[in-house]
């Protein structure tokens, strides 16, 4: 990797964003698949069709930067991925394992949250006031699905995997 | 992995985190000895301090709970540290690198962040109050961390990096 200038960093950390969201949408389908609670469910069904949006605004940041997409495979994201499918895997019941891949989720969203911020600040110090627009819009909505993990847990999963616990 | 109850899962997000956070305590002085800035390398060297009382609060949970600390190895904190140490070995000028371990670093918080928080719900729901308190007090920290590592990218680092990319 070279990193001679404050615009190599940003496009390096895109790149990053842009692998990042690629395992997302892949992966989404089955934590889908996986989640027993219709609203978990639905939630990640509708998280992919944002993080498509999402892949999209990126390709428009390419497109402005007039740089390719392609970079090294998101590492943090591979790791974070293969934990949210341990969980799928796990043995027990059905309300821990949606408790389990919430937590899961919700780490992948701060990485995501993070990055955006990250990258949304070297956007500000290029001067990039367009691009930093589109950064922030997909960290608003990164936010909010973790606002909305943690509604679902507290209101839905928690309580029902907790009933499990009682009667364990 | 076993996850019939909402104990266990709370034990195996603790388990995580613990292997988080011993996995940190080897990568830091890296990081801080990769760093240019000093102000950087030092919030390092502190934050390794900081993370070693974060490893004895954990010890003191699993006397707590009566639990061993083993676990199996946190593979999203290696993908992340991975990351990090991509950024290490690259090439360029020194600012810019530090930049971007600023940038891997705040998405190691924000993974602390998100997994102290669901720990911290879990001890809640399970009526944990000590606990949760231990809990809470690490996630105050890292917290702080993150926007310690903002404050040194906006105020020192950044200009010094945009510095490098005028004169580039």
């Amino acid at each position: 990797m070279k990193l001679s200038t404050m615009h190599d960093l940003f496009v390096a950390q895109l790149r990053d964003i842009y692998s990042a969201e690629q395992q997302i949408t892949k992966a989404l389908p089955k934590l889908a698949r996986a989640a027993a609670n219709a609203t978990l469910a639905e939630a990640f069904r509708s998280h992919l069709l944002e993080t498509e949006g999402q892949i999209g605004r990126l390709e428009t940041i390419f497109g402005i930067l007039d740089v390719s997409s392609r970079g090294p495979k998101c590492k943090g994201m591979e790791g974070l991925l293969a934990e949210g499918a341990d969980t799928v895997r796990a043995e027990g019941a059905n309300e821990v394992i949606d408790a389990g891949l919430i937590a899961d989720a919700q780490r992948v969203e701060h990485y995501e949250i993070s990055a955006y911020g990250s990258a949304k600040a070297l956007a500000a110090l290029l001067g990039y006031k367009q691009i930093g627009m589109l950064l922030e819009e997909t960290e608003v909505q990164e936010v909010a699905t973790d606002m909305k993990l943690t509604a679902i847990a507290l209101n839905e999963v928690n309580p029902a995997a907790l009933g499990m616990h009682a009667a364990a």
